[in-house]
């Protein structure tokens, strides 16, 4: 845990460049607007530990991989999210001195990234090795009211001196990637132009040929006017400059606009990226910066209208908050379908892929409660466009007669993640989607969707399960072997009690979806059945024979269920008794000691305590949240909001409330010693979780939305606006009183501490 | 299956080129001497399918893998065999055209294996595209009276032209792997030396530096003189070689003789490989073919006269057996102590890394019974040597206070395997290394090894299991969780009874090896204890805490142990009911299908009772073989032969024989559908031990030869030669008496079916 940022309301603050932390710090103070993004390394030269990462939407490379053996059905290749081509280059030399923070003497360096603008904004004072001082000040966003679009305003001052400077603006598809397996570079060049003034690249990724077009002006100004150097172009292999040579005066501030329009073949026809690109560049230099700048700002002042979380009486948990609202905020805005919830958003290229069993279990409760209704069915299209995929993942594997087997990572539908123990067996992600489908209709209470596209993946994913348990003689149960719970800690285990349940319930969630869309739109139903080839009779009368004959592992001494069969072997020492140099295991253990080992990565048994609340006793989640939390190392970033919500149903405020902060906080104090590889971005939507679910005790039963909020003793007051059905709720808690309001909205009966409350 | 190979009681025979199964005849026909071999690929161009291998003994490369993730403790390479430099070539083009076996039409192409000489012979009249017929007959052999000596004698007749031809004799390290991860060549060129009659080629791998020199030198002989031709040289980037070009006369035989040195680095010093490669080049070439063919014929002789099995009546098993020693000595002569038993030997690249549990439990028995007793022993202290790299292999998975833990797989001592189930959890091979000395001991009675090395390994081992196993507060014993057991078929199951069967058996063995030594070699046991700080009183006193209370998995009302725990929950399907296109499984299924199906890859507690016949009753095997043979699909090639020795000792005489057949001809019926990447060479042992441990019933029981010999209905007789404590013993059953000779040596007194019998 590493406590060097400065707490504030609304703004991230490195005060002093921490040059050991400058790959956590190019991490947090990433920027992005859903179609691009940027980590916070710096504009000029950097010869210190930096990882440049500049990330455009839906752009992957297949990166095959290799082991000493390959199985059958092992995935083709592992989707690496690609390292961009980089716009933000303005590398500097005064005299014969290059500008490199590494090789000065700093003052006043600071870097902030202002969430309520969504700026990055970088200053400092430095001293060259020949003497020779300058006053930087560097502002730049991601332009969220147009996705395509960069901004950098680089102002230097010499400070002691007069001379001649240079300025090198680049475009640079001439990249590497961090995790290349092989130091393979993935981009070549399409084509490149270099002008006086400005210039663009086109660069293509190697096998999945995606384009980028990379475009970038830029002006010179001092003392309020435009002013000119003298002007040089380089070009190399996958690279395209334009050096600009300047006499800087002492005392004179000069100040580069750069402005660069990243577009990507996704979104434009090939033969039209150069003409569409120089287009956009032309209007976005026309606008000019601050123009630029007050559009963006706009956008997010309307976004933190819909979905801030306000904390009074304690700062860092209010920067946690936002921090983790700024980020998904960023990172997917719901506007391209075809786009998903990447597990380090624009901060760093870790984890590969772009969409994991983290957007159902995490992501969509966020959109849901502070976006409209459309985003996040949207995210759940996004799978029903995946069906024929999710068919074919399936038959790989052995499966028949239109299982659907959704993959564990996915770039296009596709599984694409490399891990037998991850892939084959996590099979729990497949009805992650099915959970989805229940919170969207929960919450929006638009059960149409399953006539219009939920059935149809229904019976895919049913028909997987039905395959996927077989019929214990021994037990006289159907039991699920050789599974990997959502506890990556342990592998291929049997009768994993959450995936047990999770598949069981998924073969009742269908057979009701079935019974309704029969109900509610027969035209419909016919058509899935003959779309499907549903032998409606045979395959609900086996469902229902293993939903109602599951077996769940259950130690009734203790009056816990089971993690899985034999879990009652290990020895059972708390967390609490590691050596702290043991933590966390993941970098200390080896893989099979931390497998045979009882400590547990993330919720397991507790996720499903969560998903089905109103499954379980408040006495039965006690009991297992004893038996389990002791033992669970939260080593997943998804796990702490999981166990803010239960530590809260349950009462459990201060645990709740330290859990909290290790969810809100997570990147901002790198808690699990990674930030450096990038945020974790999935995970932040937990964080908000935690606020409305956890201590607000937010649910929505039989179509109601329910509240039972209490407040850590730690806060003065916390407020939060919530989405629901066509509504703005605002809901206000303090120490002695919850104020619920209706923003906007026809009026609605809620739930109160279990009472009924009429907003009007 | 295939059945493409004619049967003959010395030869391997294939009539006819037949190109699918070209690759696997090249795996078939390879030769080798124990220091370098080579697969049966042709010495002119073969466009069909090929897969060129030359080797040489100990050169290897640590091939980086990398996967999506790494996890710690991973090891870091995967040691590739290395395909080396090629010293067969003789390409050969007629006019303009090259003679390519692909692009002619072919009469009598005869390839012969003659194993009693271990020669390889390869004959064929080819009409190429412009009618010209010429008849090749062609010879080569790997030197066993010097192993860096190699031979060819290649005779063409034009039939029915005169004209010119080319002969092009190279040496060529521009070779690939065909494992390589990407398409990496491993060869680098150190220097190569192109003269007119003779050259040198020296090549270094990369990363671990190994220098192969290979020297080339040729004679042309016609009408029984020398003649010569007029010759070029060329070179390129690790290349070289002589063009003869030659006027080739209708009717009149050439006959080519071409002569190489293959010197490693491993037996010379560098700066010294190509002065003594130049050296021992003149002196072959001065001996001639025929002389050399002598000398090595002289040796296989000797050989044979150790080791053969004569069977009357079944030329296919005699042709079977004869392979299978053949291959086991032109692998490993026990003339090195660095060298081990590669699984593929010198016929191929797959599975890297040339030491495997395979040498301990398969080939260990091999050598006991038909080698001098020194070259099992060199075995088990290559072991011994690499103790100190199996205390650091262990270290680095976390264990401490000197536990050993041996590699799966290694060249050096280095674990250099990484599929984490097998590097982390098959566990049970490092008490492969325990059995073997047992094995060594109770066999040559030379129990003094235990003082002199073993007991050093057995304290390490141990430490090794008691670490490793815990205790298991549900059950009230031992347990040992997360393990792959000798089924690979099963990954990180809990409490395999083969391996806490072995764990609890190491950890007495251990004991009572303690007591020897300290009562015989008080001195030696200090210096032990010294040197290991071995805490004897603590650490035996867990020892047998362990041993007394390992859990060991049952189902009383079948009577059978169980392979692991919650083993009946799968669905015990018998393998006769899959449906032929599923096998073999591990081509057809998926991974994970594999895993939770009840098919067992090779003998698991089967293995066991093989090891330790001796702790079961009769009754107690027949059950556990009626249970577990039905779910086996002997997909590993160690298999059958347990289920030989095991058939045979419970009276299931057919069936013994139907495995024999199975292992006996694996390679040349190709059963298991992979001989084309190679034979399966530390099997082999098993078939030798099939037949003198299955049929001839031998065991060792109190330092007694025991004998209980059975004959297959489809044999006449069956006979061979044991090694045993400085006697030689011969065997002979026949339908109605066994003979038992003492060929030599002092007398000796033995058991033959349960009776006492002097031999004198």
């Amino acid at each position: 845990m590493k406590n060097y940022l400065k707490h504030h309301e609304w703004q991230i603050i490195e005060e002093g460049l921490n040059p050991h932390y400058n790959r956590i710090s190019e991490s947090v103070f990433s920027i992005g607007n859903g179609r691009m993004g940027q980590r916070a390394t710096f504009e000029e030269d950097y010869s210190g530990e930096t990882h440049q990462g500049s990330y455009v939407a839906g752009i992957y490379y297949p990166d095959k991989t290799r082991v000493g053996w390959w199985k059958n059905g092992y995935p083709e290749y592992f989707a690496k999210v690609l390292n961009a081509p980089s716009w933000i280059d303005i590398k500097v030399t005064i005299g014969d001195v290059k500008l490199d923070l590494a090789k000065c003497s700093l003052e006043n360096f600071t870097r902030v990234l202002d969430m309520k603008t969504g700026v990055l904004h970088r200053s400092f004072s430095a001293t060259l090795v020949d003497g020779k001082k300058v006053k930087v000040d560097a502002k730049r966003f991601c332009s969220m009211a147009d996705g395509e679009v960069g901004a950098i305003r680089y102002a230097i001052t010499p400070l002691n001196f007069s001379c001649k400077a240079s300025f090198t603006l680049a475009a640079d598809a001439d990249v590497v990637n961090k995790d290349s397996n092989y130091d393979e570079k993935f981009w070549e060049e399409v084509s490149k132009e270099a002008n006086l003034g400005w210039m663009v690249l086109v660069a293509q990724t190697k096998k999945t040929l995606f384009q980028v077009c990379t475009g970038i002006e830029y002006t010179f100004e001092s003392e309020g006017k435009k002013t000119k150097g003298k002007v040089f172009t380089n070009t190399r292999e996958k690279y395209v400059d334009n050096v600009v040579e300047y006499e800087l005066q002492e005392g004179i501030e000069l100040v580069i606009y750069k402005y660069a329009t990243v577009l990507s073949s996704e979104n434009h026809p090939k033969d039209k990226l150069i003409k569409n690109c120089i287009k956009k560049l032309d209007h976005t230099k026309a606008q000019g910066f601050d123009k630029l700048l007050v559009d963006h700002a706009k956008v997010w002042e309307e976004k933190w209208k819909a979905c801030d979380i306000i904390i009074e009486g304690d700062i860092a948990a209010q920067q946690g908050i936002r921090f983790n609202i700024f980020q998904m905020m960023q990172t997917y805005t719901g506007a391209d379908e075809r786009l998903n919830i990447g597990p380090k958003g624009f901060t760093g290229e870790k984890y590969g892929g772009s969409t994991y069993w983290d957007t159902e279990a995490y992501c969509l409760p966020f959109y849901l409660g502070t976006s409209d209704p459309s985003i996040a069915r949207n995210l759940l299209i996004y799978r029903y466009k995946h069906l024929p995929k999710a068919i074919e993942n399936a038959q790989k594997l052995g499966f028949t007669d239109g299982a659907a087997f959704y993959p564990f990572v996915t770039m296009n539908g596709e599984e694409c993640h490399n891990e037998w123990e991850i892939t084959f067996e996590e099979i729990h992600r497949t009805s992650a989607m099915v959970y989805a489908m229940r919170d969207y209709i929960d919450y929006t209470g638009d059960k149409n969707y399953l006539a219009e596209f939920g059935l149809e993946v229904l019976i895919g994913i049913s028909r997987f399960w039905a395959q996927r348990v077989n019929w214990s003689a021994d037990k006289g149960k159907y039991v699920i072997l050789g599974v990997t719970g959502p506890n990556e800690y342990e592998n291929n285990v049997n009768n994993n009690w959450y995936t047990n349940y999770l598949g069981a319930w998924t073969l009742r969630f269908t057979q009701d979806a079935i019974s309704h869309v029969k109900a509610t739109d027969v035209g419909r139903y016919n058509e899935i059945v003959a779309k499907t080839s549903f032998k409606e009779v045979e395959e609900t009368a086996k469902w229902k024979d293993i939903s109602d004959k599951m077996y769940y592992g259950e130690d009734k001494a203790r009056g816990v269920f089971l993690q899985q069969d034999g879990f009652l072997d290990k020895e059972l020492i708390p967390v609490s008794q590691l050596r702290p140099q043991d933590r966390p295991l993941n970098q200390k253990w080896s893989w099979d000691r931390i497998l045979r080992s009882c400590y547990i990565k993330q919720a397991d048994v507790l996720q499903c305590m969560y998903l089905f609340e109103e499954d379980f006793t408040v006495e039965q989640i006690k009991r297992n949240f004893d038996f389990y939390e002791p033992m669970t190392v939260h080593e997943s970033s998804l796990s702490p909001c999981v166990h803010v919500i239960l530590a809260s149903k349950i009462g459990y405020k201060e645990k709740a409330y330290e859990f909290y902060l290790r969810t809100a906080r997570l990147d901002l104090d790198d808690y699990n010693n990674d930030t450096e590889d990038g945020c974790h971005i999935t995970s932040m939507a937990g964080t908000w979780m935690s606020v409305v679910k956890g201590f607000g005790g937010m649910k929505v039963k039989d179509g109601k939305l329910h509240f039972a909020p209490y407040i850590p003793e730690q806060w003065k007051s916390y407020s939060f606006n919530l989405e629901f059905r066509g509504r703005v709720i605002n809901v206000k808690v303090s120490k002695d009183k919850t104020e619920t309001k209706l923003a906007s909205g026809e009026p609605l009966e809620i739930v109160m501490d279990g009472k009924q409350l009429a907003l009007a």
